[in-house]
């Protein structure tokens, strides 16, 4: 029901010669408010986030099998951080589609940056895809905006 | 008529904590394949490349509007350069559209990563879309595959 | 006097494939809280900062003329801020030196990584060192910690 | 007795806005041209490199401890790759240091970048410093220039 709001911190290195935010280093950014929305960290609070860290130790990876970004404006480098408002479009049986709105203030009507991306879960060891529980699919389908 | 191979070194940092190369470091090995492909720099021989330098100081900036990427197996680090094929699929009055093909190695039949984005040309003073000539058009449908 | 503290946001792929921050990637944390130590941005609020923005249209620029880093421990991803203290351990003519110390919380005792970098001025056509006013040098001396 | 000359390939996106290479994406290639020197990949040819691939599946790990920059001339972007040379300056029990001279073409006088880094060997479980081998030793004494 809810979209997800992660403030991110840009960073003056994420500018290219032409002194904006570069289109890569905005793939940066959503890539971080992903990893922030649904998953734990080591020094997240209990209860946080929707699946265990993203860490390579786990059995299960989550890997990016496709993505669709559409560049509205030109972000400029400033120091309040921006807003990616997340939700999740659909979901698959061992994957899901999550939406992107990159604002540079919560307010903003129009996001400068919209996205989608496909995250599949695999098994690390054999690149198997990976069914989701119905408890994770449940828990994802409350972010379906 | 011809498809542009350009060979583009992966770099040990483009790997993520999943000890493969990230998503995000995939999207800059095309922007570089990009900037080689159709740009001259500083340094090119005489006659290389469609466009003057990729520098603020053009007047004409090309700007990334959207792009879309498919990731089809997982990367691994590698010494060997990857090689990126690039085409051009669209010539639009003020835009074209490049696709990308990511191969680890020039003869594979399958690609990595498959993508395509289109690139507007904008005054960099108004931001204003800026009309190809009818040369620049011309060479940009020599690559049309 | 006072040492400025300003907190870092770290991002998932800052990690590289040992799956902690990567050393090159403190380096880019280090960079960020340098600018927003010392030099405005587009959106601080009025009296922020000593320098005016770190943009390419100012005559004057500051460029890294020299950096040593000491890594003492690993750092691993985490959620919160990091905090990366900040004091001017030297003024000259057309330079000074920074001292980082970056803690993975602000009470830490031991920082994971101390630092010291010098800034010249250059103009930006010249290329030449220009003199610091002494208005900025005595600003700069507030942080001698 | 020789020193290892490494080409490095720079990228468009290495660039800051103050359009040239970063200080920090010199790091990043610095650190390629260490890997390339010193250690083997997957694909690298029988025989070549002193370290088995610097792979998380390793026992052994290669910590940076400390770096040294001195950057003594802007680098602007260009397409031919520039040169990094590395040389051995120490071998200790289970560290070693490496001096690095990065030039924009091989034959140039002057490095636009010098740099050392000392690289200490320790146990991925443990984090304890691990003695390298009397071979490895001599390996590393080869390249002490």
């Amino acid at each position: 029901m809810s979209v997800i709001r992660v403030p991110i911190e840009l960073r003056w290195g994420d500018q290219d010669a032409y002194g904006h935010i570069n289109n890569v280093a905005i793939l940066r950014v959503l890539e971080e408010a992903r990893a922030r929305a649904f998953w734990r960290a080591a020094d997240s609070p209990a209860g946080a986030g929707i699946f265990p860290p993203l860490e390579p130790s786990q059995q299960i990876w989550a890997l990016v099998a496709d993505f669709k970004l559409r560049y509205r404006g030109q972000l400029p480098y400033q120091r309040r951080p921006v807003t990616v408002e997340l939700k999740i479009s659909q979901v698959g049986g061992a994957s899901f589609v999550i939406e992107y709105a990159l604002k540079a203030d919560e307010d903003d009507a129009a996001p400068l940056v919209t996205a989608c991306s496909t995250l599949v879960m695999v098994d690390r060891d054999t690149g198997k895809p990976q069914r989701l529980s119905a408890e994770l699919r449940e828990q994802l389908r409350q972010y379906s905006g």
